[in-house]
């Protein structure tokens, strides 16, 4: 494909020709693709190889290297300018057939940049604003790290590119104030402010202020011309002087060197085709074919990339001979201490035989308990953290200048807090955990999605579960929250029905390393219900937590603060003569995964009566107790009220439960 | 109750004693609940009492006069202002007994204020944020429908009054932006800036320049003493004369007024107890008993709420002799105009027999047909025009100055979109509709569930419904929406399978004047399966498409995109002498809530294989096809490539559907 040989190869390649070599290297992409966005790519070029070439730590070669640099592109459409600098640069894994292969099936260069299939790739994005908010996670985890392990090990700054629509985007602003009131100085923000979006320019649709807006957020702001190579490494080393978080707005012409499209909203999106190729060629003096990088580029590309080996190699050789080294290498390697599966097995064999308890309350004993031997616990709240019991006892706030506080001031911004606790978990070093209130993870949905997108250890702690919550009504009472994070792939849903149920799912959550937990726990306090504490039964998802007295004639399926509804309703089924079981399904995706036979055994003869109890929507349940099963659950918006009489209201009683049964069995 | 004979009453009630009424009857009502915040009422009392005695245009007995002020409480937790300004000014259906009903079951005065059990409640607010975004969508149908009726019969104001935990979530920044961008001069936010949040004070969460940000959006901005009357007086009128949005920042002591818990975080929930309503009655000169209003107090309030009468009276007499009474009262009422049964009727009939044609396309084919028929039908999309084909061909854009278009950019802010949707729909006068990607509704969800708790008729319009998306890949393909949607109460879900139920969909959600509706609709073309347009389908939310040629030995269900692999499924089927029926569910919550022989009869005998084909989540499937039935869905999330190599990866074929048919007949 190279036929170098026939063209001048630039005897000093400059960084205009490093950044046309990211230009045509997009422009050849999306013209194999057929598919695909080159303006942001060719817009962002020279921000991105001065950044690339002059400025960032990293090492090519090493990835993973835990003190590199961190690149997120927000503009996760741009995906072109993510993979042309890591081919250029010469990261493993992606090579230039791969390149060819742009938005391909089984491709690693996907349409959007994809981290769980691409080394280097920082963070999963398209979804606008959320790389961000993961770039604000990852210098928030930079600077916990450093606290625990000094600059000798941690020490390194985090550049995301954004666009228009990017800081559009609430999460964008969420993020933005977190940015600077936590102090994250280490933190650069590249605005590709091309003033173009895919409707039109953006004078449709805003008309705001951006460097004000960010100064308002307390950012150090700068703007400078996005192709003005030395005024970009200026501004880039003057963001990184300065301690607070940096934005620089970067005027860009959108699609930049293509003939017909510069500047115009159809730059967005679609191949600029071999006329305007040409045209191309011609504008930025580049005589090479399809794909084709000269020699002397490419080298200075890959030299680029070399760049950081020393360093690394220092860092290395650091890491060695530091005090800390067993702690980091733990930490980084997501591996738990020794320590931790006595603590939590001890925890949970003290819970058996109390006083009933809230489910919320397992929070707070698992992350008190874990708190000395698990640094790498760390969490918050969106400003609830008594109700959702995220702050262990022995935990000073993070603030700015104090980053070795261990819990987290998320303040009033859950879509945030999600999006920054999963870049807190691409950095490494963490398990991230965040609370609110079950209802509320609507507002964090899109980054619940990407963490289990991402695979990524995020535990989301999500309370007052139901309409238990009482007073607060509706708005503060889920109902159909369930089914949608039930129904999402790679995503432990625990409802657990007790409190050392909930101290089971708490306990794979944390050894979930490939996977976020949502954790659904109630307000209000619920019997213990189990009597044993050996084996993690939570851990096959589903279980007979009693037994049928004899061949069972019903079987109950519940879940948190229905489950001792069912207990009680088994007594009084059993008390008439029905054998029946109560199953206890604290994690359905669990269940899901074991074999025929345990489900069997578990769900019990079908000739049973089955019903599922449930204060949510019944939506699902059909899969457990099929098409005839009874579903005792909740079709409409909850009610304001006390919970006694709000859970009467909607029938959630152990009789109700009986009658249902008696009834059916009566009917059959 | 009122005793007020043995105290004195005040002989010239000040704005001062009138705030008072407001706090004591919040300490009582929370008093008598044992729940609920009183923090913010008793803060932001002063405010109110300006607002409503001296500045707000309004007939307190007339909760509905189109052409009232709207008020909108979105720090909704302090639902006690409202309810207490409601009843003071003398708002029909609340009667001091519902004050001391508070937070009671089946009470008015529900925990959050709930719209749809309380006249006067502008808005159900309570989740944070909401109520910003619904103020914008109400100060933004003022003026669009100014621009259609003129001053005479459209001229008020909006009011919205936010808290900390509002201006922190995301949603505020998009609505903040949006609202300057469409140039809402009539806008007035009301910020309680009493520096506290839940958690302590806000300093420990957030370092934001509330001014200069809304500065920095184009806003107006003025700083005022929250307690000073005179002053809060002087900047409403200054807001009001200003034509930017204006917001006012309100200094402001949390719990004024209680000894023991003003201006700090506990003031925000619980009651403050009785020692502490003698200590405030002493420091206020508030001798009265719980619940007392002094007669000349409650009459100076009555007077505020009746200053409004004959404005409401004129405007009446104005109405009554308007050119332009009858469109008026039509859209005001949520009629739709005679001719539009008929144009959609042959929309229908136009589409049988045509080639493949994507079904986001109905959306465009709706708004053009009924552009001149249905001026209350305004939309847009979050810069997605061409995508979601939300902008009608006769559309002008809506700009500042020219609130006549009739497409409105809503820019890249999903959540602000749905929720001044809401806000649209809430003022009365029109059917909001808005586009974006389904993928992207997660960003909405709060809103979304806000419109079904509200009964709105609200109409997301989201499009690229599936894998099909292609290329985009995993983060543009929606896989767990639809179950999260479907078990949303009081939401309508379509999903249609070709151009005909798109629109018999459309012609449902434009007739749901009370639940909102989510379109999800196609970006690729399907076939036009339907050879009959006469009767609306669809309005039983499932039917049978193509029935088996005898008795049925397979029952194929399917939505959407995936409805024709069905209708081909079944073609290789028969060939093979197997009887099958096809069974369209463009809407699972209509199809439910037909009677039984109905759904017996689509679904059909129990002993025939019965299989749901759908590319998206299987969750929820088992309610149709039973325990034991097939599920051909996707249980990971989707890929990245060209739509039919995607689409073959996930096996979404009629060969596979067939296979698995078979497969299952043998097993049997």
């Amino acid at each position: 494909m190279t036929i170098s040989q026939a063209r001048p190869t630039p005897s000093e390649p400059t960084l205009h020709h490093m950044a046309h070599a990211l230009r045509f290297l997009t422009v050849d992409a999306v013209e194999v693709a057929q598919s695909g966005h080159p303006g942001m790519p060719m817009g962002m070029a020279d921000v991105a190889t001065v950044l690339f070439d002059r400025v960032m730590k990293y090492d090519a070669g090493h990835p993973e290297w835990p003190d590199r640099d961190r690149f997120v592109l927000s503009v996760g459409h741009g995906s072109m300018l993510l993979y042309g600098l890591l081919w250029l640069t010469g990261t493993p894994d992606l090579s230039l057939q791969d390149l060819k292969d742009f938005r391909k099936l089984g491709a690693k260069t996907a349409g959007h940049p994809e981290a769980e299939m691409l080394r280097g790739v920082e963070a999963t994005t398209g979804p606008l604003g959320q790389g961000i908010a993961n770039a604000v996670g990852m210098a928030l985890a930079e600077r916990m790290l450093n606290a625990q392990f000094g600059d000798d090990l941690v020490d390194h700054h985090t550049f995301v590119m954004a666009g228009d629509g990017c800081l559009m985007e609430g999460i964008s602003q969420e993020a933005v104030t977190l940015a600077a009131h936590l102090g994250l100085g280490k933190l650069v923000l590249l605005f590709d402010d091309n003033a173009v979006t895919i409707d039109g320019t953006t004078q449709h649709a805003t008309s705001e202020d951006q460097p004000r807006r960010f100064e308002a957020a307390g950012w150090h702001v700068q703007s400078v011309d996005g192709h003005d190579m030395d005024a970009i490494e200026a501004a880039l080393l003057a963001a990184k002087a300065d301690d607070r978080p940096s934005m620089i707005a970067c005027r860009t012409v959108i699609g930049r060197g293509s003939a017909a499209k510069q500047g115009k909203p159809a730059a967005h999106f679609g191949a600029i085709g071999a006329e305007d190729r040409k045209a191309m060629q011609t504008m930025l003096d580049w005589p090479y074919g399809a794909f084709e990088i000269p020699g002397s580029v490419l080298d200075a590309w890959r030299a680029a990339g070399a760049r950081g080996a020393d360093a690394r190699r220092d860092w290395e050789a650091r890491l060695a001979s530091a005090p800390g080294r067993q702690g980091f290498e733990r930490q980084i390697s997501g591996t738990a201490p020794a320590e931790a599966a006595a603590i939590l097995a001890d925890l949970r064999a003290a819970a058996v035989g109390t006083d009933p308890v809230a489910t919320r309350m397992s929070t707070s004993r698992v992350l008190n308990a874990l708190f000395g031997v698990m640094p790498e616990l760390v969490g918050g709240s969106a400003d609830l953290a008594g109700s959702t019991q995220t702050w262990p006892e022995q935990a000073t706030p993070l603030t700015k200048g104090d980053w070795s506080g261990r819990y987290i001031p998320f303040g009033v911004r859950e879509h945030g807090m999600a999006a920054v606790m999963n870049g807190i978990a691409l950095h490494g070093g963490f398990i991230p955990y965040g609370g609110t209130f079950l209802c509320f993870v609507d507002y964090a949905r899109p980054a619940v999605r990407l963490a289990a997108m991402m695979q990524q250890r995020a535990i989301f702690v999500m309370t007052h579960d139901c309409i238990t919550v009482g007073e607060d009504g509706p708005t503060h009472q889920p109902v159909e929250h369930l089914a949608g994070l039930r129904a999402t792939p790679n995503l432990n849903v625990f409802r657990p029905g007790d409190m050392v149920e909930a101290l089971e799912c708490w306990e794979l959550a944390l050894a979930s390393a490939h996977a976020p937990s949502v954790m659904c726990l109630s307000r209000n306090p619920l019997p213990v219900l189990r009597t044993d504490a050996g084996e993690n039964r939570a851990a096959r998802g589903g279980y007979v937590l009693a037994e049928a007295s004899g061949p069972r004639r019903a079987t109950l399926l519940a879940t948190g603060s229905e489950l001792h509804l069912a207990a009680e309703a088994r007594a009084l089924l059993e008390a008439q003569g029905v054998p029946t079981a109560v199953v206890s399904m604290p994690c359905w995706r669990l269940f899901d995964q074991q074999d025929g036979d345990w489900k069997d055994q578990v769900l019990g003869p079908r000739e049973a009566v089955h019903l599922a109890v449930e204060a949510l929507s019944p939506l699902g349940w059909e899969r457990y107790v099929g098409r005839d099963g009874l579903i005792l659950g909740i079709d409409s918006f909850g009610a304001s009220g006390p919970a006694a009489d709000v859970t009467r209201h909607f029938g959630m009683t152990a009789e109700r439960i009986a009658e249902m049964v008696m009834a059916e069995l009566a009917r059959c």
